[in-house]
């Protein structure tokens, strides 16, 4: 029993410090749990029971789905369910007053044909890449609505009724949802994504100073230590599809604190872009870090300064352009420096191979490409906050 | 008018090509309206519908929500739909008696807070990642079945009644669309997995062939024909999400084909996860290939060989393995021999390197790594062949 008790307490530890961890994440499920006390109203208060009745179901449904983490998210859902409804709900209503002009006979045939051929195309559609980026709920939904509607209408004559009933309190969760997302603490796709970039190119900076005390060991930094910060640029290989959707969603928000509402976010993707590809050339220098062939030391010590200078004043410089983005301020003059100063380091490396005539400076050699994709992406990155 | 007309058949060409592309995205379509069809018979059909009544709408939603382009998607959220439906419906009939038991002006109040504690909790639960990536429809769908259950319960006395129908109409329509995803046309999420990772590693064969020809160019290969190879690469960078979803849904299929039930989805994670990483170093590469600092012509002459030979062979390798892949046999001797070859190649590289003791030599060494990530790949690749 006690090696249970102990299992539990490790468990509930665990889900303490998941919630710690991103404390929005417990707001997002009360308001969810809120949305849904609220639309349960439609239930409990009878006038408004009586005249939505059975329907206010659809408004249940319609809060647990549309319930998103993020703004951006629920308003996507929300509009493109509400649109979606609208459409298939009218379309449906008039097929089903097609169906009805063939007789009674022919009914459920052409009512069959319409659903199959509708329902077809709609999933076709999805498959197109535009479409299901943006639209894929709102089709569904759309197959969805139109579907029940023009089937239950082969059975039912209060088609009209149950569809307005259904479309309001459709509205009505949607409403709720949208109100409560974007004004009970609310998490913005963009806000996310503007940071995520910001911070990916910390990461990178600490791993090109890191890089330095890990590729010519000195006694004062342990190895322990510098080795975390080196691998911090992993985490950008494969934050692109985080990248991708919250950029997706930020198009669907409204202007909101230091955001206008035709915020350039692909901007951000041309900057998470260039960060990937220089992640991608310290995925090389790690690999030179981690090889056992290194350089003899004398030529390593010929090559130390320069290549110290290149990676700190890189990673000074990284930071400078993440704190400019942070604060949404143009670039200051100190980037410039830095990058003067790391070009400068960069002429003095090559000066010193010239001099040393080295054989074995493969490993060496490979963190050139890294620090001159440093100062490039330096260079573009300055071009872009410009704007 | 013409105008208009160009422009309308433009985009059926455009719509007719992308069926072409993939006609599987055809067949799904179609099958969906198939399904779509079968489960309407429920309201068509008198007999069915007396005993179904209304709830049959549940099958319709059911077969619009389940259905997904491959049987491993379709019967996750097929079972997650099936399983979170049974218990949420049976939580929620509990937690109507419970409130009734607690007399009528307090039923609204304690129905209020359980819908309010479990939404919130269940929320709460999807944003732990092995949830969300196995589990995340069912806990969505349980928020909607136990919240629309409990809610409706205040209002009628049938409940049991109504939750059994609703579950028989869900599992009619759920098994309907098992049904057709397996027997018709079956697209499997395995066998994509296993096309797409033996696609890459011949993607990396053609990059790493056509990079001999880009970086020596001669007279015989014209730099277009072999620029698009090269590129190649650039698509197994960004694979990783695919990759990932279809391991995940892969390991919901039954056995199928040559794929056993217990196939070992996770090898091919480890595969694509190593040749992504060679990917990378082809990134580096192609950036040398493209950078004007070239090393001077009677350095490159010297080096032609031993480079062209290690690319040709290691290029065959990765060609045979993909193969051995494909057909699922063992590998064959002969990407031993390719193998060997390339390292052959390297050693007579080192030696020309010792001899021509070279001062540019930066674009070419970075080449080493490249080929040296090919052969430790190809190595892995052999181990993970055998089991």
């Amino acid at each position: 029993p006690s090696n249970l008790k102990d299992g539990v307490t490790k468990r509930i530890k665990h889900v303490q410090k998941f919630g710690k961890d991103d404390p929005r994440r417990i707001i997002h499920s009360i308001k969810v749990g809120v949305s849904l006390t609220l639309v349960s109203m439609l239930y409990y208060v009878r006038p408004l029971y009586n005249s939505f009745g059975v329907s206010g179901m659809w408004a249940i449904v319609t809060v647990v789905v549309v319930s998103e983490f993020t703004v951006g998210g629920t308003l996507s859902k929300g509009l493109n369910r509400a649109f979606a409804t609208l459409i298939a709900g009218a379309l449906g209503v008039g097929a089903v007053h097609l169906a009805r002009l063939c007789g009674h006979k022919a009914e459920p045939i052409v009512l069959g044909i319409l659903v199959f051929s509708l329902g077809s195309a709609v999933t076709f559609s999805r498959f197109f890449p535009r479409i299901k980026q943006r639209y894929d709920y709102g089709a569904l939904i759309f197959i969805l609505t139109f579907s029940m509607v023009a089937v239950s209408g082969y059975r039912t004559d209060e088609i009209l009724v149950i569809a307005y009933q259904r479309l309001s309190t459709i509205l009505i969760g949607g409403t709720i949802c949208i109100l409560v997302s974007i004004f009970v603490f609310p998490v913005w796709a963009g806000e996310d994504l503007h940071k995520l970039v910001a911070n990916n190119i910390i990461k990178l900076a600490n791993s090109l100073e890191g890089f330095e005390g890990e590729y010519f060991p000195s006694s004062e930094k342990t190895s322990k230590e510098t080795n975390s910060s080196v691998r911090e640029y992993k985490g950008i290989l494969t934050s692109e599809t985080t990248e991708d959707t919250l950029a997706n969603l930020a198009r669907w928000e409204p202007g909101h604190g230091r955001f206008r509402l035709s915020h350039p976010w692909t901007k951000y993707f041309k900057i998470a872009g260039l960060v990937r590809q220089c992640a991608i050339h310290f995925e090389v220098l790690n690999a030179c870090v981690l090889s056992d062939a290194k350089a003899p030391q004398d030529f390593i010590s010929k090559i130390l300064e320069p290549c110290s200078i290149m990676s700190r004043e890189a990673g000074e410089a990284l930071k400078a352009i993440a704190k400019s983005i942070k604060t949404m301020s143009r670039y200051h003059v100190c980037v410039n420096t830095h990058i003067k100063n790391s070009k400068n380091a960069i002429e003095n490396l090559r000066l010193a191979l010239k001099l040393s005539f080295p054989e074995t400076d493969k490993d060496l050699l490979e963190i050139i490409p890294g620090v001159t994709m440093a100062s490039t992406l330096i260079y573009i990155v300055n071009y872009v906050e410009k704007i």
